[in-house]
Order: C-alpha cells, then sequence, then structure tokens
C-alpha cells in the first residue's frame, strides 16, 4: 500500500472504486454433451437486455464472499455450492458507467467460479429478470466484459478437470468409463486424449470402484458401471494428481 | 453488477473502495536452501516500521498490471519479471484505515505472484525505505493481512512445482538431480517425495538433457550436471504434466 503521504502529496490521484462480484457458474449436462454456463439478463442501463454473468455490487460491511453468495442466492438453488475466486478485472473503462460518472469511479468486477450438477440445479426466474444455462459455444452478445470472464473460468475449469476429481461431483453415481471420457471431450474438445490411454490411467488411480452392474444403455455391449470410491480417494486428496 | 435501480433504492449502501496491488515476489537461495520473499518496511503509518509486501495504490487511469509493475520497478531490477494474479483480499476491517477515515472508505488488495532468480535481481534501496529477502520459515511481524497473502502464495508456489517446469526459470543453467530435488525440498518441505522417485520421474519427462560433464562439488562421486532442453519440452507446453 501506498504511504498517506504519498496519497496526500502525489499529483497522481488515487481511483476511487465501486467493487462488483461476478458469479461464473458452469455446469455439465451429461445427457446432451453441453457445458453450460448460467447467464442473467439485465434489466437496466447500461447494457439494458444484454445478457451477463449473475453478479452484484459490493455493500458497506459486506465481504466479496457474502456478496457473491447473496446474488446467487437469489438466481440459483443447489446443495454444497462452493465459490472459488477466479480473477479480478479491474482496468479503467471496463463499465461504461464510468465515462458517465462525473465522479470518474470506476467498476472493478472479482469473478468467482462454480461446477454445479445440471440436475441439481434449480434456477429462480423473478419477475422481470431472465435466467438461462447458456451452452458456451453459443453465447449471445453479453455485457460488460464478462465473455472474457467466461473464457478465463473456462480454462480454470479444464485445469482442473486435468488435475483433480471435481468430474465426479457432477457426474451421476453410477456411471461408464465411456461417460467420464464423454465429460472430459465436452470441456476439453475432442482428441484431448485416446479413449483407450485416458481410460488406463484412471483405473489406474484406483479410487473407481467396479459396481458389477452392467449399463443397459447404448446399442453397444453392455458397459460396467463404476462409483467414485471417496475412501480410496482419501489418502491421494492431497496428492498431485493427473487425470489426462 | 446491479443494476442502477437497485443501487439507488436499496437502503443497503454500496461500499467505496480504494484499491491496492501487493505483490509476493518469491526466490529461492540455491546455495543456502532458502525460500525467500521480497518485504520492504514501511515508512508512514498505518505499520509505520512494520514490513510488508511491496505494493501500491491504484491511480487514475492506470490498470492494475501497472499499478504493480510500477511500484515493482521502483524496488528490484529483474530481466523478465511475469507478474500473474494471486488473489484479492476486500473484505472489511483489512486495512486500519477504513475506521479512521471518515468517509468510510474500504481497501481491496489485489495480490499479485512472480518467482525470481535469486542471484538475477538486484534489491533497489531508497533513502528512507528498507527492503530485504526474508526466509519464509523467519517472517518478521508484517502489516495488514500480508502474512496471509504470503502463505496463499506459498501454496500457489507449490502448486506450480508439482505442475509446471518454474524450477527450471530459477536454478543454475547446469545443474545436477541432486540440485532439483533440493529446490524441490525447499519449497515443498521435507519428505514431499522419496530422491529416486523424482529422479525417475524427472528423467521419464524427457527434457533434462545430461550434458556429459560432472559436477566437482560435494564430496560424494561426481554427478551430472543436467541442462533443461526448450526443445524437447516444447510439444509437451500445453499438456498436463507432473513432477512430483
Amino acid at each position: 500500500m501506498t504511504p498517506v503521504t504519498e496519497r496526500n502529496s502525489s499529483k497522481q490521484t488515487l481511483a476511487d472504486f465501486k467493487v462488483g462480484v461476478d458469479n461464473a457458474i458452469f455446469s455439465i449436462d451429461t445427457q446432451q454433451n453441453r457445458l453450460l454456463i448460467l447467464l442473467v439478463m439485465r434489466h437496466d442501463e447500461p447494457y439494458l437486455g444484454y445478457w451477463c454473468l449473475p453478479g452484484t455490487l459490493v455493500r458497506n460491511g459486506e465481504t466479496l464472499e457474502t456478496a457473491a453468495d447473496r446474488i446467487l442466492a437469489e438466481k440459483i438453488k443447489v446443495d454444497n455450492l462452493y465459490l472459488e475466486q477466479l480473477y479480478t478485472f479491474g482496468g479503467p473503462g471496463r463499465d461504461p458507467r464510468e465515462a458517465a460518472d462525473r465522479y470518474d469511479v470506476r467498476y472493478l468486477s472479482v469473478s468467482y467460479f462454480a461446477l454445479v450438477r445440471y440436475e441439481a440445479a434449480e434456477l429462480i426466474a423473478t419477475g422481470v429478470g431472465g435466467i438461462a444455462w447458456y451452452p458456451i459455444d453459443k453465447l449471445p452478445d453479453l455485457a460488460f466484459d464478462h465473455r472474457q470472464i467466461i473464457e478465463y473460468g473456462h480454462q480454470r475449469l479444464r485445469n482442473k478437470l486435468e488435475y483433480s476429481p471435481i468430474a465426479f461431483d457432477v457426474l451421476p453415481e453410477l456411471f461408464t468409463l465411456s461417460d467420464i471420457y464423454q465429460l472430459y471431450t465436452t470441456v476439453l474438445g475432442e482428441h484431448f486424449s485416446d479413449y483407450s490411454n485416458f481410460r488406463n490411467r484412471l483405473i489406474k488411480l484406483k479410487f473407481l470402484e467396479d459396481t458389477g452392474i452392467k449399463s443397459s444403455r447404448g446399442s453397444g455391449r453392455p458397459a460396467s458401471l463404476y462409483r467414485f470410491d471417496p475412501v480410496a480417494f482419501a489418502p491421494l486428496k492431497d496428492k498431485p494428481l493427473l487425470f489426462v
């Protein structure tokens, strides 16, 4: 922090900020193999009628996390939503209100990230505001720099899939190895890995339990249904892991 | 962002912020096996005489990154310093100036992270301000929540060591496998891995080139000197990797 004297004596004046929080809430529709992002429609200027991430400005006495939780509680009902800080965007000119505001106040955005189970999340529609899951590859025009925040969030999600067992939070309780592969393909893109390499690597990690049950879906040979085994995973929890 | 109407009508008033940037600059003294953090001494209230991370408040028209670069340029000379955003701390009460300020302005800090080569970094001492590399395990009392920022930065550094080739940015050009192991031990702590496992894993990654030269340091058998091979590493650049 700059010492107070510099603040007073410098000809360069300090910028004043309002601070917003914006939530990049991702989900994966494992039936249709779509990676989704939660958007709400703005019903005020600026960007009236545009879609944006659910966000709000931080109030007196409120932490950043409280503000992020407050706005999400108005938009979505889901158990065990864990918000993780994503990135802070704070350059001048990122909000058109800046130019219009005679006090020259800047708008900084601290973004948060979460991945939620698609079937378990219930959207809350209010009288005026639209709300929707949008496929990441078919985004509408977005307000502010929210497209950039979403791209940053997508990159974070790719990294998490590579290094952490986050996929098992959004898969159904029982799944085939092909289901996991499909989920990874949905997030990482085609050709991220050869299926048999991926399959071998997963099995070697030793925390997928073969239930003995066969899946009757699809037209091919019935596939084994697996379950994530938290007990087998526990000793690996704080170790570096590689999933792809 | 909250729409304008809510801003005007809500009884909850929005918080006003000054935004600071604080740089967590780490280095590794590979001779003495010490993990270091760059600290400067404050010469104004609050926390007069305390050590803190080199930081400053963001000025009008300045991006967060420009502010972070500006203050670092005053404190340290080093080539290829790449700042990466670390975390944003913005809860109420994190800066004592808040309470004293009759305008109720809050102070948010966006922290940045870098790892620099110890021998290549030249500290810049000014007339009044102290500056020093402090070993991470012998920190003095710090201003603000900077101890928390440093802990967060240390965790980021651990993760980077596990998943990226950042260690080769700070090792000398020629090193033994034992030098790398020692560097990992300095950052990750004792017993992070068995030496022979670590060694085998590194060699399997196939981007360390045995120069054929032997190290004459130490009392034991002369060890081979290796060099990081950027050409062999290039195809792996965007692949997930595991170093430990």
